[in-house]
């Protein structure tokens, strides 16, 4: 198989991290013989620096000629404690999913069993997490109407969904429910929010055309406890933007490190892979950030573009990482392998 | 002193938990020498159930002329599985609050030492945990202007905050930090909402103010993070309607039981107590909802009216009710006390 993927590193630790994913893909494109071209692009806090835009015209460009998007991290102190910024990084972010309408964000947490005892939780109750967060991404207050009311000192953010936004990706959950434990629960503020209860009424609806899923439904201040006291009663989660992103964030530390987790961004035209975590500035170029969480999303990619048996050996080379205790010092206190160690047990073992 | 009390059960097991934190206020009553009246009003479903209205005038009239409110809790299964209808339990406490202009929301997390195993994290990440969140109560997305558009079948919810709703809590959190260990944490979204930049611009304003006092700020989702990995970390938390609705029912399992954390809700006239958990259907009337939360409301009731003597004795007796074991199932399965039991040995416990 031909794939261009576009590589976004951006800022932090993002770049050295998709260096192994392509380290992986390579490996991948010579043991199974496909052929990949990678085009690095710049985003974010690197961006601002270049041009002066989160998202220079040039990368999405790049994103929308390309047939899948690796990305890294976003994110730079200086512009978090500068509130009157007119610019920051995360909007590249923002505004790359939005213009490549990527309304669907897959964030899967599982526990490996080489690291439960990694996780701040008793084993007992994560070992069996298996659990997937789809998560809508191009909606909410995320892109709702802002302003600011420089009269009374006053700022808005607006939350609207729609019916069709919560739709698509409401099917999009019910079939991967479908294809795994047949359990579904909603996420949402339905006692306190409008777009709660239209999010309800919009499931509950669907939910009819998929008798074979269970469909519950959690308010999020209840979610946030379920998922640490017994994160295995979930499947498949389906949640709006904010809550998502609260969510799976919290996930990630069952998993026993935010450094192991991957997600997709898919909609109808592109797809995107990167890391749950963020971008870690502390961590930049010192060889220690994890590489797992990207090089878990480059088996995401595989997936999409159906090499699933591509995609098994990555993450089969991951768990060999695992088990050999080739792993950073995030997962392993006295671990002395870096992220480019990692990396290239991970893509040296990568095979059919 | 004289006190009068108003007592709103609401659903559930809020009345039966309000019940026991009546023991033990009479019980100070009689030990100290003061004269509480009590009068009960219904809200919540129970309301709705009986007038139609989920909070009805004269539940909100004994309010206003009561020193003190002592709720319970609301919420009932029937409402919440009918996103289409047009009254619900919560928007009595939602209205109740925005009358009585409760706007900060004072949740204390503390792990006690007794407690410690009953966490479902690792005694040393939880053992010294000690924090208290400032939540802000009246203001963003719950009490935003609300709409459903039947056209285009969209819903919106809309936040707004303005400077001097930041700055009266702002204020509050400050003057709580410095009394403590002098840290206060911001917790927005300050990367993707316009409301968390004003927040940030006011609350670092105000900081100037306390310069014993350290600040930082953390995004919501790597906060949900935080208070798993590290909650020893924080001293007082600061935050809005939203994220403090999911970061105290998170910090709640910290403690090792939702049903062990109290809170107040102030403002400039009233003053409302409440336990952070829900109204739990599934135990009502069963005689195993744990009273602890309430009682130790109680106690903040007695410490803002500056009966500090009266406040450390209802915390002694629920210590002692620790170390006797004489705790509810949530907090040991084979426990054979129920509600009623540890109620009345708390209250027989509060003595000079
Ligand atoms: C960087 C930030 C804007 C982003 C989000 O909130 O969506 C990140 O936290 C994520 O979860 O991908
Ligand atoms: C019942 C509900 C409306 C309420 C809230 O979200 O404020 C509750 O969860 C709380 O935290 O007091």
């Amino acid at each position: 198989m031909q794939l261009n993927i576009a590589v976004l590193g951006g800022d932090g630790i993002g770049p050295e991290v998709v260096a192994q994913s392509i380290k992986c893909l390579r490996s991948v494109e010579e043991t199974f013989g496909h052929s990949f071209t990678f085009r690095k692009e710049l985003v974010g806090a690197a961006a601002i620096k270049a041009t002066g835009d989160p998202l220079p015209e040039r990368t999405l460009q790049t994103c929308k000629d390309s047939d899948a998007i690796l990305f890294g991290a976003i994110g730079s102190p200086e512009f978090d404690s500068d509130p009157k910024a007119k610019v920051w990084p995360e909007q590249g972010l923002l505004r790359l999913r939005k213009e490549l309408g990527l309304f669907a964000n897959i964030r899967p947490v599982k526990v490996f069993p080489t690291l439960v005892k990694q996780s701040p939780l008793a084993k007992k109750i994560v070992q069996h997490t298996d659990l997937v967060i789809y998560r809508e991404l191009s909606g909410g207050i995320y892109y709702g109407h802002k302003s600011i009311n420089e009269d009374n000192n006053s700022a808005t953010d607006t939350c609207t969904y729609t019916e069709s936004e919560i739709s698509r990706i409401t099917h999009l959950a019910f079939k991967a429910a479908k294809a795994r434990r047949k359990k579904l629960t909603l996420v949402d503020k339905a006692n306190v929010l409008e777009t709660s209860r239209l999010w309800r009424r919009t499931v509950y609806t669907i939910a009819e055309s998929y008798p074979e899923v269970t469909l519950d439904s959690l308010f999020i201040d209840n979610a946030a406890v379920q998922m640490i006291l017994n994160p295995s009663q979930f499947d498949v989660i389906l949640t709006d933007i904010m809550f998502g992103d609260i969510l799976s964030d919290q996930g990630s530390v069952i998993a026993g490190s935010i450094g192991l987790l991957p997600s997709a961004s898919v909609g109808a035209d592109y797809a995107m892979f990167e890391p749950i975590h963020g971008s870690y500035p502390d961590a930049k170029d010192k060889n220690i950030a994890n590489p797992v969480a990207s090089i878990l999303s480059t088996a995401m990619l595989l997936q999409h573009f159906k090499m699933q048996e591509e995609s098994d050996a990555v993450v089969a080379a991951v768990l060999k990482s695992f088990s050999k205790k080739i792993v950073t010092p995030d997962i392993m206190g006295s671990s002395k392998y870096g992220t480019n160690y990692v990396g290239d047990f991970i893509a040296d073992n990568i095979m059919e």
